[in-house]
């Protein structure tokens, strides 16, 4: 594509209003334009990344036994319905809705479970007819209270959701397995730096989830990865591996005492006041929590746990200890009427009676501080098991850097190889994909349901699978930029050659890059031809804007020998080459990097 | 594609609710599925015809210098208020809208003159940087008060918008060639037949416009369409070849005398009364008329137009000779004031002047009957320019079937070959695309201008470019079907080749059939593999119903003499070739459909 031809306006300023640097970069290099709140007009040259994504995302989806479909993005309220789904997302505000013509309400689709299974239920009948994966690529708008950052949080982008419907939970999980895999290989193809992070299941349903995080250091999540194995975790989530059990020597162990700690109510400053570190002492929480989703008054029981001074509670994790469907921060009053003065309170002689759930690392301590439950006094030297029982050890914190992963422990111990060991690192990530297993959810709400080899009609067994094509590009450039402008890896970038003449005033040298041009489109390879007649340190500048990997450029002085100058836009490395050799060079490199694994 | 892993539910009864073929066929062949009111699930056989479609417009834009971007359909009011459209589309009801959550009025967009534009005058400032030509493939949605006939009038709907933007009238005239030209590729890859149609500029601004019909008798518009020409136009617009000048023998002029007719007001009852046919008849019609938009009463002047007695008056032709932009039938009460009474109107003695536009096939006519502006009163013997003269003689009626095509006759009168001459035929068509200049409506009302060569700011140029890319997916299947299903036009077919085995009991056949699939899916060429477990009518039964170009089956009985059938679905014709020679069959076949001209 010749440049002179070619809608591309890049910017010289950053826009005042892009706070992230990929909405900053995207503007800059023509990729994008702001229409209004959260919905972009996408340029040629944004457009081309957003196709080729899509490309890889539907490649394999296919491979992976998928079946492309595409559902209406104005949907009917009555599905909504069914599923009870409604009124919630009309009440959390994301959806856009009005009523049509005739008087029907509708919406504009931020999902589609209930289109999609009402889709099967209509054709498909009989386990014969399962598994069943249907996926589309298509347009979403979710009326985001603050969209921002470009196309990282946009009202308006294209996802990919896909849909899949088994015959049991075993089938289901396949199908899972099948998406997992298709996710590692798609990020993979797009030249993503990225993990698949064990995620919370929340509010939609299922219990085994899993996000799909680019790694960049601006990007919104927090989350905890192994530095030699494949795991990784959202923060609040990751499993720590179980500190050993550790037998103190008696003799070792003071004895348990007050000591006065008049006004010091928090960690800090009861540590500051005893002279001790934080990671001598333990904390207690106090939470309410049921096994009910809405419990009742009655229902509601107190729980107190204990992690170390300087480690925060996960509420999740103490959720999944407790097997609870909820849980609260337990009300000051109740605190103080059941348990004892705050800022002072501990496992030992509480005013009622309420299990202690402590955390895995108060394990391996002893001749700890902790809460005595009386105003102005503390424990020291505490003992967990000699001064108070816990009713359960458990993983309770949240992850930091350096704990140890739980896998790696595991082979660790079978195997003794200290190779194996790994431990934490904490990385930052923009979420692009996201896999699910729904269960029986959805399409128990909508009834729909299979004959089974039995003759019984049972509900489909679901999952969902949701990248977002869009945010990726997004991601691709919170991932790989430097000053100058963006990086794209090969695979997603929207021409992988750039060729340029430095002097556009000989016409043999325009001629030699015209012909360069012809014969790198001519082998199939996606190259821009920056013809523009513009000064060559203007083209340079716009180059490494728009960040095209392979950079081909004809100048008069080097020319007159016989080369051309040959450079990668990631290492800035430049080479000299004559114009075959340039031509071979970048067909080569493009090959590699577009290989399919 | 093996079809037991593709979702593909045929179905053996015709919806009740699908009034038109393509709306039945696409059901029946399990490529759509109702949603809600005119908007449609896609399965992964319609998708892929949608897809095909998609990829040939893509490939033709791009080889016009068309750039393809991608705008929100989501439309913020402020860019619609510019144009003083809003409360028109409002007004129409087609506008879908609703508040966003912070209060902003915004549209789905149904077209997008307004965000094209817009996005035009951000980036475009100078001549150096025309021509322009942008287009996008999206969805848009248009909320019809009654949707219906399928994907034929839908609400959701996939098509190409491209705007150019020029410098100059005869710049933006370059353009619309152009894309007239990438229609005509477009539609010719498509593997339809259809005419580009003279349309009425209508309502959208400017004055040079066709449309594209696809033929087919079960088309919505009536289009006239030359025998030996490419001419065509809407049958209100088709010009009529002038008919030459005829001197009648005065000896055989009849003198002008007045009939007794009572009671006779229609020309039929005339006719019948006077024993005449009603071409020896001419009929006046009296109407309004203003060179104004929108006229004062004082603005507004009255006109007869004549025509024969059997023709149709065309109000757009009368329109145009006259130079009006507004045009109503008179009311009765004006008309006998100022003319003469109802039924017996004529050109001689009206009760007030009034100019007398006489339509061209009255040139020839001699010794006609007509009204004569007194009761129960014909004239018979009327002459033309003897007995009244006419203002204009002008083209006036709607072309009829048989009648001489103007472009043809004029090339005759030049060469005098009478192989020129071409006469019209009335066809019937279903509106796929249309080209249409605007001249500077939109960028002089959304103030988009550009710095021109000698430095005035001047507004751009426009012309806009719609392809209704999933009506032509229904348009192809109007035009291509019978009685047993679709016969899909191999370059938009969602398969080119199907492949069945026709006993699938027996291994050694199925083991052929999975080679045959092998081979031509290697070999680059899209087939279905029919590999169900079901009886070989039914197969045969689905794949005359889905409609793909070419058929290979392996039946056990044939299989054991060496050879295979061979199936073309639209002529029906069946060979039996060897395996080696179906593959090249089907290979050959599918490489003359899909040869690009």
């Amino acid at each position: 594509m010749r440049l002179t031809r070619f809608h591309a306006p890049t910017l010289k300023e950053t826009p005042a209003d892009a706070e992230v640097v990929s909405h900053q970069l995207m503007l800059r290099a023509g990729m994008i334009r702001l229409v209004h709140r959260g919905c972009y007009d996408f340029l040629p040259l944004g457009l081309r990344v957003v196709r080729k994504i899509e490309n890889i995302v539907r490649e394999e989806m296919d491979r992976a036994g998928a079946n492309e479909v595409l559902l209406p993005m104005v949907q009917p309220k009555e599905l909504w319905v069914e599923t009870q789904r409604w009124d919630r997302y009309i009440q959390e505000g994301l959806l856009a809705h009005f009523k049509d013509r005739s008087d029907h309400e509708v919406c504009l689709a931020p999902t589609a479970e209930e289109v999609m299974t009402d889709l099967v239920r209509k054709d498909v009948q009989s386990y014969k007819q399962l598994p069943i994966n249907l996926y589309q690529i298509h347009w979403k708008f979710r009326d985001e209270i603050r969209p921002r950052f470009g196309l990282m949080r946009g009202r308006e982008f294209l996802m990919k959701d896909a849909y899949s419907f088994d015959r049991d939970q075993k089938a289901a999980y396949v199908a899972y397995d099948g998406m997992f895999a298709a996710y590692k290989r798609i990020f993979q193809r797009c030249g993503l730096a990225f993990r698949p992070v064990e995620a919370a299941t929340g509010a939609i349903g299922g219990n085994k989830s899993h996000e799909f995080q680019v790694l960049a250091e601006t990007g919104e999540d927090t989350i905890v990865a192994c530095n030699k194995c494949e795991y990784a975790a959202n923060v609040e989530l990751a499993a720590i591996a179980k500190d050993m059990k550790v037998e103190h020597d008696p003799a070792s162990l003071e004895a348990l005492k007050k000591v006065a700690t008049p006004g010091k109510k928090t960690i800090d400053d009861v540590a500051a006041f005893l002279q001790l570190p934080a990671t001598s002492t333990v904390k207690t929480l106090v939470y309410q929590w049921s096994k009910d989703e809405k419990p009742a008054d009655k229902d509601v029981v107190l729980v107190m746990a204990l992690v170390r001074g300087d480690h925060t509670l996960a509420e999740e994790k103490l959720k999944k200890a407790l097997g609870a469907k909820w849980l609260k921060a337990a009300a000051e009053a109740d605190v103080v009427e059941k348990v004892g003065p705050l800022g002072y309170l501990g496992p030992v002689n509480p005013k009622t009676k309420v299990d202690v759930f402590v955390d895995f690392a108060i394990a391996g301590m002893k001749n700890f501080v902790m809460g005595s439950n009386a105003d102005d006094t503390h424990y020291q030297g505490a003992n967990h098991t000699r001064d108070f029982t816990p009713t359960k050890l458990a993983d309770l914190r949240t992850a930091q850097a350096g704990e140890r992963c739980p896998r790696c422990s595991y082979d660790d111990k079978e195997t003794g190889a200290k190779a194996k060991l790994g431990t934490f690192e904490i990385k930052r990530g923009v979420e692009v994909g996201h896999v699910f297993y729904l269960g029986t959810k959805y399409s128990t709400a909508m009834k729909a349901t299979f004959k089974s080899e039995n003759g019984k009609e049972m509900p489909f067994e679901m999952g969902c699978y949701g990248i977002g094509v869009t945010r990726v590009a997004a991601a691709a450039v919170e991932q790989n930029h430097d000053k100058d402008g963006i990086i794209w890896p090969a695979p997603i970038a929207p021409f992988q050659v750039l060729v340029m003449t430095a002097s556009v005033d000989k016409p043999e040298v325009v001629a030699a890059a015209d012909k360069l041009y012809e014969e790198l489109k001519a082998k199939g390879i996606d190259v821009l031809y920056d013809d523009r007649a513009e000064r060559a340190g203007f083209k340079f500048k716009d180059a490494d804007l728009i960040g095209i990997p392979y950079r081909i450029c004809v100048g008069a002085e080097k020319f007159a020998k016989g080369v051309v100058e040959a450079k990668i836009r990631r290492t800035a490395v430049e080479v000299e080459l004559t114009p075959a050799d340039a031509i071979a060079w970048a067909i080569d490199n493009v090959k590699r990097d577009l290989a399919i694994p």
